[in-house]
């Protein structure tokens, strides 16, 4: 756990992260032990500097068109990390979305986070929209508050969203106010465009400079995508895919090959602005498929994205 | 001129322009001497595929917020072209705005287009809003259908704007509107964005291909930028400048070397992906400035590009 806190705080830490999804809440037991097993396995043997465990959600709210897959919930993001991968030596980052629990609820949960034995890791999620927050619900601002005053050994993370930032402007300004509320790191969504990703690290860089303050790490997602289908999803999840990334990825002989060529690509690019700017930055690869061509693909990018760091 | 032809129809065209705007129309005859005698020796020692005259346009029409530079008319681009530097042995592709123009006043253009003792080159212009077309005035589908008409020889090229293409996803369709319409060519404006030029190239090459068509080439203009105003007319121009390249070049402690470098790279990226899918290219450095400094930069630019393009 100390050696992730260390490399959070050094000036080029250069972090390799790995996430997953828990299995579905349908899944029959013993087919979750055997995906559990196979899972340790596997990241056991990539090593990153911390696994992240997802918590999937629906999203609906944010759009009229329907979902590309169909939503199925996962197990507890909390029991998937904490006890059925409880024995995996490794930090685990746990996302956790605030908007549909209530205020008691977060706060018995940041009473079990503050009473583990060692330092908890944690992305906290606001609403996909402002709609997204049920009345008498947490906002991300009052779940910050809430972990300030009952779990403040737990070590927070935020996301921070090249998209919004292209639309808007200001996704810099709020990863400002995210440090300023105690976050120690930020993960990206998946990146396809190296351009507005290079546009929010320079903005936040910038405006942390201007401040007198060191920007944190940024992390950011990788995913590979093997189909028209998934690159559907994406879309609908609201991740920018240039044209011609899009158009690449619908031409290719075999799909998932080419969107691991082109996430390196991506990422060389990303990778090499930040570090010729001294802005601190990490990878983080997806895998939330259970297809086994997915996942060995998954595992092909962190090994090849590691190297690039050359770590 | 057979040169550019067959230049033009060679399925890797690797064309290298080099673009001027007619010294303003204030400017005293003996000082227009010496700015003619200045920029022929320049351009005879670069030695492009062809000269490019711009003929530039107020387009305060565009939006209502002020002009970072004052509009001034310039020398008409024809006269500038065929007359003042009527002795450099080299294509002219000469801009013409048809916004402005009423019928007889083109349909006098094309006449004399088409006496002239050897093929002549030329880009149409369209209003830059829909607004800016005046009453009586000639569309750019009149104009290219008064060329087929009066001026069948005259070799048109055509503007091809990714900025439109990022906004609206139809440029490409407009492009093939406009080879069926007896376009030969398209310039781009000035390449700051790898990202968005990459989707208008391979949406233009698809669409192209599935229709049966060779696609066309398209030149990509490059420019420096040797100030944080000159910045600004970009931007107030249209021209997408990603956030992270504005950030590099207000921090840059020389802006104008900083662009040069930028300029290659974003050139890099894009020429390489168009020779990787076989989409013919080719690029136009942009020297608008009458500062010694950034016409050298220009240069400098035009001369790196070449080589990169192995000419």
């Amino acid at each position: 756990m100390s050696a992730l806190l260390d490399r959070l705080a050094s000036p080029r830490p250069d972090l390799c992260f790995y996430g997953l999804a828990p299995p579905k809440q349908s899944t029959p037991p013993e087919r979750v032990q055997a995906i559990v097993a196979a899972q340790k396995e596997r990241v056991r043997a990539l090593s990153p500097d911390a696994l992240v465990v997802y918590d999937l959600q629906d999203e609906s709210s944010r759009q009229p068109d329907p979902r590309p897959f169909p939503f199925l919930p996962t197990l507890p993001p909390d029991l998937y990390a904490h006890h059925l991968m409880g024995d995996l030596a490794l930090p685990k980052i746990v996302y956790r979305s605030v908007a549909g629990a209530d205020r008691p609820g977060f706060e018995g949960w940041c009473a079990e986070t503050a009473t583990a034995g060692e330092p908890r890791f944690s992305v906290l999620v606001g609403a996909p929209t402002a709609r997204g927050v049920s009345s008498g619900g947490v906002t991300l601002d009052d779940a910050y508050g809430l972990v300030r005053r009952h779990a403040p050994s737990l070590v927070l993370g935020a996301i921070a969203i090249a998209e919004r930032h292209a639309r808007r402007g200001d996704e810099h300004e709020r990863m400002l106010a995210k440090a300023g509320a105690g976050c120690r790191f930020f993960v990206t969504q998946a990146v396809y465009d190296a351009s507005s990703s290079k546009s929010l690290l320079s903005d936040y860089a910038r405006a942390a400079r201007a401040r007198g303050e060191r920007p944190l790490p940024v992390v950011l997602t990788f995913s590979p995508c093997g189909s028209p289908r998934t690159l559907a999803l994406l879309k609908w999840l609201g991740i920018a895919v240039p044209r011609w990334l899009e158009n690449e990825l619908l031409d290719a002989r075999d799909t998932l090959e080419t969107s691991v060529r082109l996430a390196e690509a991506v990422a060389a690019d990303v990778l090499a602005f930040a570090h010729e700017r001294e802005i601190p930055v990490g990878v983080n690869v997806e895998s939330v498929s259970i297809r086994k061509e997915e996942i060995e693909a998954a595992t092909a990018l962190f090994t090849g994205l590691r190297a690039r760091l050359g770590r």
